[in-house]
């Protein structure tokens, strides 16, 4: 029974502050939902030692290691051969990984180098984990007592796929029904964690029933889950209709989606057009609606107008507007979402203008203030928004804001 | 002599994933640039067997232990009890302590409760850390063989004034410059990591020498470091001028610069502006470039022109141009990058058209064609790239080797 894990992230980049590791806050949310407990997480350099040691911590403390990091081809990726060592059994290439590394290395026009073959390494007797979006895959191997060794590539990218693709359904198949978690996630846009906290309180929740929060801003995460399999089926559709009723508004996707999937979605839904003025979001808004395939049979284009003269030249913004008012202004966010919907003949204008700072402040118009607007048939408003921090978060803000009220507007 | 740690992160937000821990990042950095190695980081949740555990293999492992968390008024806040369990020392109340947080609550008309009480129990014989920017203080205290445990408060902000404000001067005094290590960054565009690993295996490094990668697509980082101190300079110096050498046009930036970084200094040492029009790459250009403060000084703005009626309508692209040759062509983003520039009066326009996408791709144009285009005084180009994998990666790899090419045509 896999009831205690523990996560292995490693690599020198780790311990020596160059990267953040994610990916440890991944697995361990993602064990968390099924009712994985993690005993400890350990990091530890690309380093003979110290691997070996936190490898013998790992299968002391859990029955289920999982590690990421050191699959790769260089003379620093270490993970394979010392999992060999440690569990004493010898590395055998796999043919058909081999070839696969080598047909994609052709596809790509890279010049092949035989260190590359180091990633069609494994352990004798491991079940190979799929990379569906990187070179080196990762491996499965039991080991005694029961316990398990999974290792999964250190890129957050490929870790995430890997994981989610076939670590997880293999964790949920080995747990079997009575340990069965039913999970729900709602996205939620408007309210702080703490607030967020607060509503839930009410919330009657027996010893199975779980609720976690997960705050990455702008995004902030509800989960619920429900351990004990279909017998406790019941609770959980009841707790999860209690929560809907508590945040409705402030649910703007039930499931793993985007705000901007989910616009994406209402916008095929309704067959209607969409371009975007941007002015402070520097063109973040269209880079989130475009990374989405297909996104091209709603969105149009837009303009990122940084300056004063391209606001009046994309847009038809009026000179007088930008002199009276200011860029950041009701007025001008009116006439950029105006101005772009006639220009492109969008069935929807979105804008956005503000000072992300961190200078170009004033005591008026302090650093975080945003204007938005929505120009659609019926509909041509702006909105004032005060968003607090530095200038990263002050662009992700106004970015999810605008996207929310565009959302709200399409329902 | 300090020169190995244990960093020890601790909280159930941590292993259950709500919280991403940067913490032991923050210390791990500031940690290397001392010379100090990191042994590794554990991280275990607010549970006592856990906690002693961690204690002990930190002990085991490093003679500088820095811990964070579990310092707060809350039951589920352990750290100090178990510290000194662990150590066989009893608390005792620091009077200071106590009459500044009793203070710190009446100043801000917050309602006092004895289990604060709590922050102002210390291990006997700590010395210890304030906390300018919150309440729970933290504690440094010697341990046998000259170790040393050292505890902050696990509130990153609060953790960060307590490290650089007391804890780093604290290590820089007790290490001597013998110890030092001498490091340097180089930032690479367009080299694999695989490939990178072998321009630079002919480099001989000594025993103290060690080149570390990182690869987060489209970035790839290549680090030097040299221990040893002042002793060793002409070593680390020697090096870096052979990678230097080797890497030459490779090489984007040494330090540690973003790609549009190093494109927006170019851009203010030579006064010049820009303007953009991105198609495949749909506004994320845009969006790197804005990203850092004072960039408007350089950018004046962009059209994302995702459809051929916005290439026509912004950029002034000839609908025969798009008839005859197609959006994803060479004809289509010259005359794209030349219609920003004419349209803006920007110094410089930069064009990208390609299909991202996983559909759109047919046998002469397949998924990752990519057309990118410079207009400049004397300058007036187009290239044509090949990418490869999913939608996100051709869309990063494009607006890198965008940004890359920029680069290379303001140097």
């Amino acid at each position: 029974m896999i009831d205690k894990a523990v996560i292995l992230s490693t690599g020198d980049e780790l311990t020596t502050g160059r990267v953040v590791d994610t990916n440890s806050a991944t697995i361990a949310d993602r064990l968390f939902a099924v009712g994985v407990e993690v005993a400890a997480v350990l990091k530890v350099g690309d380093d003979r030692e110290k691997l070996l040691w936190a490898f013998g911590q790992a299968r002391d403390l859990g029955n289920l290691i999982i590690g990421t990091g050191g699959l790769g081809p260089t003379a620093d990726d270490l993970t394979t051969e010392l999992v060999g060592e440690f569990l004493g059994r010898k590395l055998e290439q796999d043919e058909a990984v081999a070839t696969a590394l080598k047909q994609r290395f052709a596809a790509r026009s890279i010049a092949w180098t035989e260190n590359n073959l180091k990633q069609a390494l494994f352990p004798e007797g491991a079940t190979i984990i799929a990379n569906p979006v990187g070179t080196a895959p990762g491996f499965r191997v039991k080991l005694e007592h029961g316990k398990t060794l999974i290792w999964l590539s250190g890129v957050p990218r490929e870790m995430a796929a890997m994981l989610n693709e076939t670590v997880m359904p293999w964790i949920v198949e080995q747990k079997g029904d009575a340990a069965k978690i039913a999970a729900c996630m709602f996205k939620i846009h408007g309210l702080t964690e703490s607030k967020l906290d607060e509503l839930v309180k009410p919330v009657t929740l027996g010893t199975h029933a779980k609720l976690s929060f997960r705050a990455h801003f702008p995004d902030l995460t509800l989960r619920l889950t429900v351990s004990g399999g279909a017998a406790r089926e019941n609770e959980f559709t009841e707790i999860r209709q209690q929560l809907r009723q508590i945040l409705s508004s402030y649910i703007y996707a039930e499931g793993d989606a985007t705000l901007e999937e989910v616009v994406g979605q209402l916008l095929l839904k309704r067959g209607q057009s969409l371009a975007l003025a941007e002015s402070c979001t520097g063109g973040l808004i269209s880079r989130r609606i475009t990374r989405i395939a297909g996104s091209s049979a709603y969105y149009l284009g837009g303009a990122v107008t940084y300056s004063d003269d391209t606001k009046v030249l994309f847009l038809g913004v009026k000179p007088t507007t930008l002199e009276k008012h200011g860029a950041v202004s009701r007025e001008t966010a009116l006439e950029m979402s105006q101005g772009i919907r006639e220009k492109t003949g969008a069935d929807i204008g979105l804008s956005v203008t503000g000072i992300a700072g961190p200078s170009g402040g004033s005591a008026a118009k302090p650093v975080g203030t945003v204007w938005i607007s929505v120009a659609m048939d019926n509909l041509h408003e702006a909105r004032l928004f005060q968003f607090h921090g530095e200038r990263e978060r002050v662009i992700l803000g106004a970015s999810q804001a605008a996207l929310n009220w565009l959302r709200r507007c399409l329902l």
